[in-house]
């Protein structure tokens, strides 16, 4: 074992793509992913989900995840809606949520009325004609558009067949009105530091293991933490 | 009167925004429009529509013109569908249409099966989360993807209100597939030069007048010819 591989004390995981296929059904979990979580559990190294999971509450993710055999709870879980709300209450916006209708409860204490920006998250069938001009027609009416986007993954594996993520999405309303999004979620540095800080484990003596060669290894890579890529998952 | 006015032999006039605001009711005419296409013909200076609308065939889309009062003839329209017909037939390609339905007829000599590219149009209600995921798939899923994009426009006014143009798809699509798209259409200098060839006049002795800065007053220009905006469509 390399000497780098013994100071090794913590892992973040992606799950998406790691753990399990997501899909309509629910998804599938990667055979053999829940008793790597075991095995790693039992090991003694720490362990904490890192995701840009934005179809679901933490609480319905991981009642999911538990459903597929993970032993996993909601504080294992950093997940870019709790890192939004924070950054939203911070500065004083209020959103509008272009997101999945299962997201929408994490957004439930902010105040959203008479909005000056747009949280836009993996919104999957919501990402309509009609709403993506909503989202767009609210942003080219601010005097200074603030879009905040939760991840910027390119695209995603489902049961049937490779998704848009929400990075596409995010490119699309960037470019209708010339300015850039804030990424919260990976790869941004904040939110690594976020993982790591409740993982307990400093980017030295930890691992980044997920399938997105930008969100996941460039993303922990710029934070100082060495990253694995698998071969499971969008992996080509 | 100025020199170069003088010399001017020509005009390419861009259409929504300029001769009228498109809306799904058709349209109404901009007040004066249609007088003014009058007195241009009248005057003696030649006169071709270059036009980025991909929502309909040139004939329907001089339907419509004509009923709304305008003097124009199939010939007088520069559009980009013909233009792409073209392009696909000299290099042997067999598109996937993302494409407003009344525009597919302009493809109808073009080979469809087994597409080796995309072509997107404003394909307004057909962008939906299903067709720009097939769009996708079958673009991630060739060894060279080739996307050709109808104009890369980042929005246009209708009488219901702004709407998201071809061009926000077209980013979406490329930062998926981290391809460049090949944009048939305005601002690209080849369409112009069709334009100009099919008006009759070198681009010297030319103007274009648009209401969009970049695809009509930049592509001109890149094209040696002198372009005006107008304060009506999208000219905020």
């Amino acid at each position: 074992m390399a000497g780098w591989a013994r100071a090794v004390r913590g892992l973040l995981l992606d799950v998406s793509g790691v753990l399990y296929d997501s899909g309509a059904d629910g998804g599938v979990p990667i055979a053999g992913s829940a008793e790597a979580v075991r095995r790693i559990k039992a090991s003694g190294l720490k362990l904490q989900l890192c995701t840009n999971e934005t179809q679901a509450t933490r609480e319905d993710f991981v009642r999911k995840l538990r459903a597929m055999g993970f032993d996993i709870s909601v504080a294992e879980v950093t997940a870019p809606a709790p890192a939004a709300c924070r950054l939203l209450k911070e500065r004083g916006l209020r959103p509008h949520l272009l997101v999945h209708d299962d997201l929408v409860p994490e957004f439930a204490e902010v105040d959203k009325t008479n909005p000056n920006c747009v949280v836009l998250g993996d919104a999957a069938e919501n990402f309509t004609y009609a709403n993506l001009n909503e989202a767009f027609r609210l942003l080219i009416g601010m005097e200074k558009p603030v879009l905040i986007s939760l991840g910027k993954g390119r695209y995603y594996k489902e049961t049937d067949g490779l998704k848009l993520d929400v990075g596409a999405y995010m490119k699309a309303l960037e470019y209708a009105c010339d300015v850039q999004a804030e990424v919260v979620g990976k790869p941004a540095r904040r939110f690594f530091e976020s993982a790591l800080a409740e993982l307990g484990v400093p980017p030295e003596q930890a691992i980044m293991i997920g399938d997105d060669i930008v969100s996941d290894v460039g993303g922990a890579q710029q934070c100082g933490m060495r990253a694995l890529q698998v071969r499971t998952g969008k992996y080509r």
